[in-house]
Order: structure tokens, then sequence, then C-alpha cells
């Protein structure tokens, strides 16, 4: 046992993970990388090799060489949409594959029906966001092997880095070509951004494309090149539209989570960033998509344009880059139809991999570029520590996003959620997990006002200089917990054993935080 | 001593490149990579090191940690307008850096001001295409270590196999911003495609960015994401627009390569290849420009569309693509200022990179689907065999560009030329040097017909079907050599001493011929 840089207990070594003596947490700008970067298999097709085509998944399994005990990923732009895991799987177990390392970008609810090939053995461990029913089992001790959770740039800095080694990349592709150049833009699947299936297909030493919209080739526009694509799969259907995409984000109408979102939009108007030029990431959540629209009002107020909106992108900035008060998007995925739209024709509206949104080690990912980000999270401690992963009583049940690289990269990173959900309290002494370290936290806004990390008297000193209507109702984190604790009353302690089912990575790869089985 | 596959005899040891013994050319396709990608060294710029602006070349070039010995890489699309080679080799220079390896996609006239360079010793090696005065001090003696010329295919195989490491690439960047994003489209040294800087971007350790139009972050479209850039800086002018693009390409008005064109139209037609959904790749010579206007009403006549027109992109391409005659554009690089504006503006002007356009150890180029390119030659021989790489004189003057690529990839490669040229033959018994074996040429079109290679029978079958005014005029290969031999009379044989002072490597690597120094 260790204790790392967020006072977490780490065990020296990991069952199914590793030993963890020079990966535990130390900072999160601690960990230097050393060496060069991975590389996949180098394959040469020449022009007498261009059949890609194959008549179908199992046929691609077996041309990419999948075996037994193999790293297989995956990429959530279909979200709960997403029918190629299944399918891939299916197909897996049919041909007799076991103790496969499943390395998803996520896992929805959508996926539990893979729930029977992780008992099974077809899948013996997971390394990816494990949202939902995979989540619950895996916390119930439904695995042998721990699950890695790594953020959106953690994933891909893993990859690149050569920790995890991917042998087979299957990649959902909404439209390709015969020559496996692909687009999520076009197609009955269109997903608009595929920003995480870049690395994989760049890092992967055999990467299977699979369609449900075959076009001519070349298709254009084009966001990965079949040059890293070794096969084409074309079936009936790769998802399901309606989970793919919401029709529409809608803000929040209930009038506590406005009251937080306006809280959060004062505090950023008093902040130094709230200026010609100022970018931001909200994301798709009910707070954040009001604090988008008070920010609209706020940059027309004080005539201010914002020089890209950052993430996952929604209708909400879309209509902002319309209008003029964003000038670009950077997106790694499209949440709604008006984003697929905007990014199918649009030039402003730029298609990002997750290694250039988020991944700590390259050469500045967008997410250094970031002004504001709007985070919400399971629970803050009064370390302004946040965890995203696991709910109150313990399990696992969220991936960790791209929480902790916005935290990392952004100036202004805040957390907006309100102080109780039911009955449960979101400020705490301790969080049960930690996903993200107080150090790069630097607000917690809730329905009581905003609370400033003691190490950002700067904006704390901004914040008071705010007056009359502009003013920002400020609350120290004792009082906000004191209020919670008051709120909540005293509350039971998690019940949980020893077996540690989860590692929570840091993005740098160093850990963070562990999951342990509940009770 | 040994002999390869097209009869050259190549030392087992080349002075200063090293064994050959395992890198004997044995055939277009002989030759299967091994092993994994290399990897440039990882990077880790946090938000704190956002700071990738520098205040000059030489500040640049000591943050890059560039020492003497080293590797520096270059690229060609600002052509012959280029400012970038020459500043930055100046200020190594007044830095006392020396023994550089120069590995540029090309050099060109403009870049005859680095000669001194090269006396001095600050350049010790060049590995990359010499066009003109530079190539001529090379065949002269003027280096101690011999060129080795790749081909646009070949260049990034070398990069992305190991064979060469870049430790810090220069690129020019006509419009970058401060987090290092590029693009080639705007700016007023705009060049359009920036196609051969990718992979150097993806592998060298480290990466300069250096423009004339620093632009606010982000810019759209990028080209090449920041990500893989960890310095910008900002200078005066980075090139002579003059040089960087044509005005206008111009058809030949010459009556004989008219003759020629029409010729080589009319073997275009006759092929299984002329369809709807036909590729061709027409580069931007005089001949292969006036295939193109052939074609044009070929197509217009059979009411037939072409899928893609591929390489080095001109207006004629562009004028294609706007009446519909051409679905789509892959470029690598934008001759003129007609194909500058239209891949500024048009999603099926795509633009592609070296390792996507022409690397053999890749899943696949795009010369792989090409159905027909035109190409030119300095000579070619009764076997096929090309050579682009020296003059009549024997001086290596030219680089290989897409000719073997292109060649190893379309269905039907077809060299168009006169048969003289001045008093020199273009047709002999054995060409100086070999670029692009005979093995990949299919057909050679001179003003006295089409003669086709005899391996390709269903070629000669499908032309002799040909009738009335599509018939096709063939001329056998020894009755075209025997009337180029009748027209020039004698040939002094190329006086050339024992020296190897190039290496012209076929596209994977392996050695296809060498160049003797001048007598």
């Amino acid at each position: 046992m260790a204790i790392n840089a967020v006072g977490r207990d780490i065990p020296s070594h990991i069952e199914g993970y590793g030993d963890t003596t020079n990966r535990l947490f130390a900072g999160a700008f601690a960990r230097i990388p050393e060496g060069n970067r991975d590389g996949g298999k180098i394959r040469a097709h020449g022009p007498k090799e261009n059949g890609k085509l194959l008549s179908g998944i199992r046929e691609a399994i077996a041309a990419s060489g999948l075996k037994s005990g193999m790293t297989v990923s995956f990429h959530h732009h279909l979200r709960n949409g997403d029918y190629v895991v299944g399918q891939v799987i299916d197909a897996c177990a049919e041909m007799g594959i076991r103790d496969l390392t499943l390395f998803p970008t996520a896992l929805f609810g959508v996926h539990k029906a893979i729930i029977p090939h992780i008992k099974s053995g077809v899948i013996r461990r997971i390394m990816g966001s494990v949202n939902g029913p995979i989540g619950q089992l895996v916390s119930e001790g439904g695995m042998e092997v721990p699950v890695v959770l790594r953020s959106h740039g953690g994933r891909p800095r893993a990859v690149v880095s050569g920790d995890v080694h991917i042998d087979v990349a299957f990649i959902a592709a909404p439209t390709a070509d015969r020559a496996g150049n692909i687009s999520g833009r076009e197609g009955k699947s269109a997903c608009g951004a595929i920003g995480y299936a870049f690395t994989d297909a760049q890092y992967a030493d055999c990467v299977v494309a699979i369609t449900d919209n075959l076009q001519p080739y070349p298709i254009a526009p084009i966001s990965i090149p079949g040059i890293y694509v070794d096969y084409v799969v074309q079936v009936e259907s790769i998802g399901d539209p309606a989970g793919i995409v919401s029709g529409t984000t809608r803000v929040t109408r209930d009038p506590l989570r406005l009251l937080i979102a306006k809280y959060a939009s004062k505090l950023i108007e008093a902040s130094p960033y709230f200026m010609d030029g100022i970018s931001f990431q909200t994301g798709a959540g009910g707070i954040p998509l009001a604090v988008t629209a008070y920010m609209k009002e706020a940059m027309m107020r004080h005539d201010i344009r914002a020089s890209f909106g950052l993430g996952g992108i929604t209708g909400y900035f879309v209509e902002l880059l319309r209008e003029g008060l964003v000038e670009k998007l950077m997106d790694v995925q499209s949440f709604d139809l008006d984003a697929v739209k905007s990014i199918a024709t649009d030039p402003r509206h730029i298609e990002i991999s997750a290694d250039w949104y988020a991944n700590p080690w390259n050469c500045g990912a967008a997410v250094n570029s970031l002004d504001v980000v709007i985070l919400g999270a399971t629970e803050v401690d009064t370390d302004f520590n946040a965890n995203v992963n696991t709910e109150a009583d313990g399990a696992l049940l969220h991936g960790t996003g791209g929480h902790q690289d916005t935290a990392a990269g952004a100036k202004l990173t805040i957390i907006a959620q309100p102080l109780l959900r039911g009955r449960i309290p979101c400020v705490t002494d301790r969080v049960h997990s930690v996903t993200t370290p107080g150090e790069v936290v630097d607000a917690i806004v809730t329905e009581f006002g905003v609370t400033i990390n003691p190490r950002r008297q700067d904006l704390i000193d901004a914040c008071k200089e705010a007056k009359g209507k502009d003013a920002v109702p400020l609350v120290p984190i004792d009082e906000l917990y004191a209020r919670a604790r008051k709120m909540s009353g005293p509350m039971e302690p998690v019940a949980q054993g020893d077996r540690i089912i989860g590692v929570i990575e840091w993005r740098d790869g160093t850990v963070i935080d562990v999951v342990r089985q509940l009770a």
C-alpha cells in the first residue's frame, strides 16, 4: 500500500492490472513521458490486394487474425444506438474466441447484450467506460479482472504510449467506401464526428470498418483515410438512429437548475476570461446547456464573441456558431441532429480526434486552449476532489469522459450541481472515488451560490469586485459542506468489500483511485 | 557486386549509404514489410506550456534541440518559391551547426542558395529529390555522401518504417495559429495542399511550423493539427507567390505533342478502363494536360464520368470537377491558382498526405485505386524501364516524384513523350538509370504511335479491336527503338567515373540503381 497525492491507499500490486509503484498519482501534471510513440504493425496493401470488402463480420474476424486473449477496440460515436459491439462479440463467441480484452471508449445501456459473453468468458477484461448495466455487473463482482477507467484523453495517451496495444480495432462507419475511407457525417446511421476512433485506426495492428452505407470511392469528406483500414464489411445496420443522436437537446426548465446555471454564468462574467475570444465547453447536460443560454445573453449584452466551443457539440453551440457569437466549433462527438447537420456542411465546425481533444501527451490538446468548462459530478469534497465514476451506493456506473482532461486544461473549471440529489448530498468531506483532483477544480456552483477553491484567490477577488446585478453570491466550502450535512442528515458509509473491481487512472496513466466490490 | 532484378550491378556496400545485400530491388511488389511503425518522441505540452510562439527561426532551432549531425526535414509545397529551407539552413550555419542530413521532399532552383552551406559542411548529406543546380553539383562530385532518391510514396515509407528518423521537421505554413494548427489554403503564400508535410509532422521528434500568416486560434480548416507541432515561428515571408503557384497551367500548342496526346487518349479509350468511374492522374506537363483535354471530349461524347482525379492537381482537373465530369479530386499538391482556390472551398476536392497518396506500406494508397496515369521520362528502354532521374549526359537533375508509385499502382501506366528531344533519343536499348522498372510500365506513346509492353497482350488485343476513327496506331518496341536509332544517329556513351553520387531507391526501400559521378 502507498498513499497517492489525493490521499488514496493504492495497493502496490493490483491483481489483473499490475504494479502501481511507479504509477501512483503524483499531481495533475507530475508525470513526464519518456521514449517514443508506439506503432501498429506495418502492412503493405498493393494494387492487387485492393479487395478489402469482405462478406461479413465473421469473415473480417477471420481475416484480421483475431485470436483468444487478444485486445479488441470499439468507439462510442453511436452511443446508445450502437449495434457494432454486439455483432462483433456475438461473432467472436460463435467462432470460439475467448478471453478477449474489450477496449471500448465507452459502453452504454444497449451493450447489456454482451453480459452473457462476459459470464461465459468470451470477454475476460474491460478497459473502458462502463455506463450503466455493465458497471452494475462489475460492481457486484461479475468480472474477475478489474475494469480500467481512462478519460477521453487518457485513453489515446495509453494507445500512443504503448500502454495498450490494440490487436484489432472495429470501427462503426456511418459512411465508408471500398478502400476503407470513413466518415460519420452521412448515412442512415450518421453520427457526425467520429473523434474517438482516429487514434485506434492509426495504432492498431488491424482495422476493420463496419458500415451500413457503402458509397462509391472516394467518399468526401473523409475523416479516417483507408490507409489505416484493412477490411471493410457491409452490414444491414450498424445502429439505431434513435439511440445515436437525440432529436434535440433541451435546456433544463427546473427553476433550481436554472438558478445554478445563472450563478455559474455570473461567475464566468466576473472572471478575467469573459472577454472577446473566450472559449468554452458545456457538454449536453441540462445545467451546462442553460449556462450556454445565459452566456449567449451575456455575450450579446457585452458585444463579446467566443473563439471556439469545444467537446461534445450540441445544437445550442451550432446556433451560437450560426449567429456569429462563436467563431469555430471543435467537435469530438456530435450529440444531436443539429450538430450532425452542421459538421456535415460548415467548415468552421472542425472534427477533432480524442487525441487532439484531450491527450495530455502530445504537443498540446485542444483542452489546453480552453478558458471555461462546466462539468457535473456525482459528488465533490471539501478538497474539491470530484467523483464522476461511482454512485452514492459505491457502484461503478459512469465513465470518466472528458472530465479530467477539461478540468486539467481549462483556466476556469466549474462543477455545477444541486447540493442534494434526492436525499444524497453532492458535497461531502471525502468523495467515495476520486476521478479528478481538487487541484484542477476551481469552483463548485450550487443553488446556494458559488464556492471557489481557496487556491484561486484571484477568482475570489474578481467575484468580490462584481457588484449590483452582476454580484456573485460566494459560499465558502466549509459552509457549503455544513449545509449539505444538515440537509441530508447522517449518511451511512458505503458498504464495500476488499476486492478491487475497478482502477481509475488519471489521464497520465497513474492510478488516482481504485473501486472496490459492493458488499 | 550483385545484379538486381532490372539487371543493374549494385555494390554490396555503398559508402555513405550502407549495405545493400538485403536491399536489392527484386521486383515491384517483392519486398514484404516486417515489424511495427516507427514513432516520434512523446511530448507532453500541458496548458502551462501553451507558449509555442517563438520570436524567430534561431530561437526555434535552439528550442528544438537541433545539433550537428542531426536530420532535418523540409517539404516542397512552396516549390520554386520556397524561402524556408534557405532561412533555416542560414540560421543553422550562423549557430555553428554542421554535418546536417537534409531530408527535403524536393529541392528546386531556388535552393541553389544553400550550395555554399554544402561546400562549407553545414549540410553533409541530402536525402531527397534534387532538381536542377544542386543535382548538377552532386553529379560533379560536390558532395561526399551519395544523395538518396525516393519517390513521393517511398519517402513516407522510409519515415513510417524507421529507415529515416527525423530529428526536426520544419514545415512551411501558409496559415497557422498559435497552437501550431497548419493549413496551406490561405495566406499570401497560399499553396493549397500541403500533403508532403503530414507524415513528417506525425513522426519527427520535434516539429517547427514557420508561417507568414498567423491567424487567431483555431484556424479552419486545419490540415495538420497542432498536436504534432512543438513550436510556431512567424516570419515576414515564407515564399515568393510567383514561384509557389503558376497563374495558369497551359496545354501544349506544339502539334507534335498534341499528336502524342491524341494517341494516348485513343489508347485510353480503347482500354477496358474507359468506362463510368474511370480515374486518372495526368500531372502538370504539357502532353498530360492535353490528354486531359482530349479525355474530356471523349468522356462527354460517351457520357462517361470519372470517379476521381489524383496527384498534383491543376485548374484543368478543377474544371472537370466543376463540370461534373470528375466526381472528386485527391490532391497532394496544388499546382496553380485555380487548384488552390478549389481546395480552399470545395469539399469534393480532398487534401491527401504523401503517405495516403503513394506509400506502398500502408493499407492501400490512393495510387492503388488509379486506372490510368500519364507520365513522362527522360528515356525508356526496350525492356520498358524508365529513367526520370538522370539526363542524357548522365547528370542527376530530377527527383522521382510520384513516377514509381503511380506506375506501380495504376492499371494502365502510359509514358507519353516525343521520340527525340533535340537530337537525343527517348527510346534506347538500356536506360542510363532505372527509376521505374518495365514490369509496371504498360505503354509508351510517341508521335509514331502506341507501343505496348508485350506483357500486356490484353491491351494489345483491345487496341486491335478499335477500328475506324478510334483505331490505335500500334508500333512494336523494336521498331520504335530502330526508328529512334536511325533518327538520332550513333550516341556517345555517357562519360562517367566509378564513384557513386546517388542511390535510386525503389518505393519499397530497395536499391533499383545507382548514379555515378560525371567524368
